[in-house]
């Protein structure tokens, strides 16, 4: 008996994270970490996929109408017909001859349509049994390829190169995973640097990071120079000279004011300098990397699509590619930018924080790790410790590294009392 | 006294366009012209303003919620207020702490801020009695800069350039005031060559286009070559060796397809290919443009902000700006974007046909012929014929040229009949 998708149902979903300022930067003061969340229910009892699109609290009802507008598109689909075309019901859900006119392909409608693309992928690997990066490991190269939208990246990526990369790393896959399942993911925290938080806690914060055996912390930066000079020295001497220190502005500079803050910076040995402009500004950020190098330049949160990766590859703007799981189209759009990203050599470190992030782009990275990256060089998972206490199945973190998910699906069911006590507006966390 | 802004009123209006083929091209075959419109009440009776934000059909809900999200910023405003800080009420619309996530400056957001802001233009030049061209026409060069948000563009327009370019085009404003009173202002029509249109349509559209004195005429390309070859043929013969025949593809094309393809139709020489590829690919067009030189590449109706057309022009990858005035962040942007246009000496010739982009954009182009381009060659508007009864101060076209709108505001006020008639789903249009 075939297995169907039946309804979606939809939740608005919201931490009140502002009232610590958790999340703080210099563009976004004052998060509710939030998620526009989606549960395909099937025709198998007890099967359900989840999936969630991140925001930051206001706005969070316009993207779960959004997924309510496409969700139609997934009903009646069965699970075999969609793994037998990876493609089609992206290209569906993303592709509506009308709908696509509110992007295309980026901002709310694209957000959403992550939102049930990871959801369907969530199921597809619970069906399956498997944690989404074994069963995205287990697909042949053909089936990965025949999941991705090569429209408007052929140029830089033609199929055939995609699947050559993808062969090219398929010796030694099983060698891969097992050292995967055994030694994790490295990684970098980024909840030791929040822009809200004064310098007792950020002090405080580092040394336990550093207790804790992270060797990568990363910093918000931008509000005003003085105060990350300051800062970042504080976070330096913790950390000593070998640790990795990030930097991350937010898009809150102009192109020569980041690269003058940046030169003001050198001192304390940033690793990299993340969104220092506009996400949008493929040739801005292409002069901040000349100008700050040797300090990297990573950017990526706010990418919305395969088209935009791959200009900031082709015009060499960025040193580090930073996908986000729900910014994209979900996993189909993200298996695209892994191979873009590995065409042009240049490593991913996925965004996370937020609500559901690292719990999503875990998966993304072991598998990069296991399939498609030719190095492990330079290729760090973010990671912050807010908020995992409401999911079904957790990232686990030990000695600053991800260890591997273990549990079938793609890691972002929230636990039925966390979503009665966060809903928005009607449960208790609001009611208060 | 002074009038304050006092609530904000949505609707949902959709005109079932795809029931003719109207609209229709190589993406969007089946478009239902929409809009999500903006009714801004004051406290001075018989005073409102209207915005819009034009669309194809489903989704428009999704633009109304957002624009109902948005709307709560608005509401209390002085006119007096808003007239003396003009950025203030723009940055407060595109720069929520939180949902501005949900973009940033793109997409849904974007396009319901645009709404909310063109009817705040609409109420300013109501008050004054002007018509919106008048109105911009009628500040000084510091007061239109004072309205542009310099985020992220400053290394391409520094502010002192862009009143720079006013001061100097600001020496015979009145006249040219006057002659485009007068003689109104350079057009094409899109109205003959819709890809869902059949030869004999086409040709009887085009024969009528130029009887009434039109003298470019574009065409939809994109669904076949062979079709694309003969069409082009059909519509040249009967333009004539001088008049102007445009083609768009509406980002069909891969980058080496749209080279080839319009390599095939050059010999009915075409004035520009328009959105020959993503409309997000900066690079892809340059590369465009360098291949189908010397047929000019245009783009803009996706162009979400005015950091893409920032480095559409310092990428030199367009011939020709196509500002949308609802895609852009409303005046304010639309602003930013003539004045780089200016600054790269690019020919903006605006995106219309919809529904109310024709009665928006003429206030547009008429305030860049006043006071900002140094000349009007290549300057055209695009023309539609489609929907302008439902408008109270429709468009007025004579000899192939718009005249100059004369009505206080910005025209895109529909007519109460006509919401009553296309609300969505309620109206007798969908009700049947």
């Amino acid at each position: 008996m075939t297995i169907a998708i039946t309804a979606v149902r939809t939740l608005d979903i919201r931490y009140p994270t502002s009232r610590f300022l958790d999340g703080s930067d210099a563009m976004n003061p004052d998060p509710d970490y939030s998620a526009a969340y989606a549960i395909l229910e099937t025709s198998e009892p007890g099967l359900t996929g989840h999936g969630l699109a991140f925001t930051l609290g206001r706005g969070t009802d316009l993207v779960v109408h959004a997924i309510d507008a496409l969700a139609p598109k997934l009903v009646g689909r069965s699970l075999d017909g969609i793994e037998n075309d990876l493609f089609g019901f992206w290209r569906d859900l993303v592709g509506d001859t009308q709908m696509r006119w509110l992007g295309p392909e980026k901002g709310i409608i694209h957000m959403a349509a992550a939102a049930l693309v990871n959801a369907v992928w969530d199921l597809l690997a619970r069906r399956a049994g498997l944690p989404l990066w074994r069963y995205l490991a287990a697909m042949s190269p053909e089936q990965i390829v025949s999941a991705i939208d090569f429209r408007h990246i052929s140029d830089a990526l033609p199929r055939e190169r995609a699947l050559e990369i993808l062969l090219e790393r398929a010796p030694g896959r099983a060698g891969r995973i097992a050292r995967l399942e055994q030694d994790g993911h490295a990684a970098y925290t980024t909840s030791a640097g929040w822009l809200g938080y004064d310098d007792d806690k950020i002090r405080a914060l580092a040394r336990g990071a550093v207790a804790d055996g992270w060797g990568a912390i990363k910093m918000k930066v931008g509000g005003n120079l003085a105060d990350d000079i300051r800062r970042a020295g504080v976070l330096r001497e913790i950390l000593g000279p070998d640790r990795l220190l990030m930097t991350d502005a937010n898009q809150v500079w102009e192109i020569d004011q980041a690269i003058d803050w940046m030169g003001a910076l050198r001192g304390v040995d940033p690793w990299w300098i993340e969104e220092p402009v506009s996400p949008d500004d493929i040739l801005g950020h292409a002069r901040v990397k000349r100008g700050v190098a040797p300090i990297r330049v990573a950017t990526g949160e706010h990418c919305h699509n395969r088209v935009m990766f791959k200009q900031f590859l082709q015009a060499d703007a960025i040193d580090v590619v930073q996908i986000d799981a729900c910014r994209l189209g979900g996993v189909n759009e993200v298996l695209a930018v892994l191979l873009l990203a590995a065409a042009f050599e240049r490593p991913v470190c996925p965004h996370a924080g937020g609500v559901g992030l690292c719990e999503y782009v875990q998966h993304v990275a072991f598998f990069d790790a296991a399939c498609v990256r030719p190095s492990d060089e330079g290729r760090m998972i973010e990671h912050a410790a807010h908020l995992h206490e409401h999911f079904v199945d957790p990232i686990r973190v030990s000695q600053g590294r991800y260890l591997a998910p273990q549990q079938p699906g793609f890691s972002v069911e929230m636990k039925p009392e966390s979503l009665a006590e966060y809903a928005f507006p009607g449960g208790a966390a609001w009611r208060t």
